[in-house]
């Protein structure tokens, strides 16, 4: 049986050229002015490239529900676009809300509109039309992924096609709700006397909407409803890919403290700076000593260009506090999502080709170093 | 035969009434957390009041193509939603954009949150919590309105669903080019010397995508598409509402700089003291001399808290200059549309009562002095 990773390079050219093409449809219409160009150019550029995450698992849920190969189902290329495009608007929104001056080593888009306008010699501020335009190309790239998941959705049976588009909307509902829980989480300040300061019911309620389930639940499970999945096996897939998806967003955050900026392209500590409130975090909190606390609190209140002073020290505390705890349930995560796979496997209702793509998607999510 | 005027009340209570409805079923997907219950509070305050104008041009659309009365087609109800809702997210976005403090006279959604933030005493800085959670609410409003078309076209038959939807989604996709055409335009440089400055055809193309086509064209045409509406009777309302939507945002223009504050409830001369590049400017620069044109450039040069100094000074000039030349280009649009509702009302396409429908739209459209 083929592995997921060797389906990889097919399936991202595919999704380059399903969202570039779906991209070009919507700066067409009605996009026809030269002084739009900088616009749409903008939006081009803002899904050129990208890991295809999301894009890819549409296609493996795809693939399984109909117990076929990924790449051969040609309306999941709409779905697959539709997903990039979002992604990218939610990109340029969250590099305006962070001030993310670089993303994969480019300069993000409020960063490229502020320079467009310092470099013509504009009036008024630069910075400030940088963020406008990223606000209105977030907006457009929003537009261009409803246009594009329409564009299959039409072609379904309307309740098959309903499903899909009320999916979708669904997942960037609670993209939205996830990510303002997040930034509201990281401005409660911090009491070293009070041991549930980092709440971590919060910091799981972020990880499950934006991660778990705007990374792997939903791009897979709108594949699977694409091929019209019955709700078994959408509720199954769920059941499969909800531990392991959380799982992602741990590990993530683990190599976020201690990941070497070689391996990740991040600085070493980045979450820390950032000031990001993770599970991790949260157990750490939960088990530090007052003094402990009072330096991770020193660390939160002080400048972001200051937080790296503390970046050895908190790692350190993290490692004797919350890193066991964390670990732990990172395992058991796995250990659950693999479990609900193996029952299915005996159950008959996958084939042991979707088994197999299942199970290199678990090894993908869970056992990443960078 | 009724006046539109006399539908208002009632068609504004049920647009009030639906819109509220449809931001709580979003509000309650997976929004059940009580950090999340400002986001909710603060997305529920957005859409509760407005005048309503795109959802009210949705309910006639819909009666003129049934030939029936405003307000007895349910399905509209989710059609008006979406484009109070929409309208709702395009203004969050904007207040960050234009650094708006108040809208209607009440705190806009950028300077709520950064209240929340200062009066909770939160870390980090309050306007730029602000700022990215009224980035974020605009999102949320966005996907609340794909929700709410959503839950009206796949009532329909599919192509009518389809083409619904895909109205829907231009419509956004044309502010969003749009809004980036006018702040771009606003940010090019004036040069006295250069009579071409301000480009009549992109202020012009600004006027068509964000007034005509976003508030009159799109609503009355999505009303009517969904009650099945011909491409003939489509094609012939937009060639009615086209120039009248025009006139609409050029008397407003005229109302930005000459209006009563009084009456307008913005400053006198608000639009001069934004920098707006309006066709009553790109009228009076074509128009004026080169002094002339310096006392403008001095104007848009200054910081915007000192623009006011020179508002009775440029007043002065346009009313010289551009104002003669911008009331006939208003008067023509005006009469064009006109002339064609009198054609379709001699070819019978309409019912009489459809007829008096658009005849006081063109009124309400036109001859409005606030």
């Amino acid at each position: 049986m083929t592995d997921l990773a060797s389906y990889l390079p097919a399936l991202r050219a595919r999704i380059d050229s399903a969202t570039n093409e779906a991209i070009t449809q919507t700066c067409t219409l009605g996009v026809d002015h030269a002084e739009a160009k900088d616009f749409v150019v903008a939006a081009q550029r803002a899904v050129s490239s990208g890991k295809r995450f999301r894009a890819i698992g549409a296609h493996l849920g795809a693939a399984v529900a109909t117990n076929t190969e990924p790449g051969s189902h040609p309306m999941v290329d709409h779905l697959a676009s539709a997903l990039e495009l979002y992604q990218a608007s939610a990109l340029a929104h969250d590099d305006v809300i962070d001030h993310a001056q670089t993303r994969r080593g480019t300069p993000t888009p409020h960063i490229q509109f502020s320079r467009l306008h310092s470099e013509n010699g504009w009036l008024g501020s630069s910075p400030e039309f940088g963020q406008a335009s990223a606000i209105l190309l977030g907006d457009l790239l929003f537009s261009a992924a409803e246009d594009a998941i329409r564009r299959c959705a039409f072609t379904l049976p309307s309740t098959c096609g309903e499903k899909l588009f009320a999916g979708f909307t669904r997942m960037h509902t609670e993209v939205a709700v996830g990510q303002y829980l997040d930034i509201r989480a990281e401005q409660t300040p911090l009491d070293p006397h009070d041991d549930s300061s980092i709440n971590g019911e919060i910091v799981e309620q972020v990880v499950y909407l934006k991660s778990a389930r705007y990374s792997v639940i939903h791009p897979v499970l709108l594949g699977a409803t694409l091929e019209g999945a019955s709700c078994e096996l959408l509720d199954t897939l769920e059941k499969i890919l909800r531990p392991w998806g959380m799982a992602f967003q741990y590990r993530d955050d683990v190599l976020g403290v201690f990941g070497d900026p070689e391996v990740t392209g991040k600085p070493a500590g980045d979450d820390l700076i950032e000031g990001k409130r993770t599970m991790l975090l949260a157990f750490t909190w939960a088990q530090a000593t007052t003094e402990e606390r009072a330096l991770i609190t020193s660390m939160m209140n002080a400048p972001t260009d200051k937080r790296h002073e503390y970046v050895d020290a908190v790692r350190e505390i993290i490692s004797t506090r919350g890193y066991d705890s964390h670990e732990t349930l990172i395992s058991g995560l796995v250990v659950e999502g693999n479990t609900h796979l193996a029952q299915v496997a005996t159950q008959g209702l996958l084939s042991p080709a979707s088994v197999k793509l299942l199970e290199d998607l678990g090894k993908m999510l869970t056992a990443r170093t960078s």
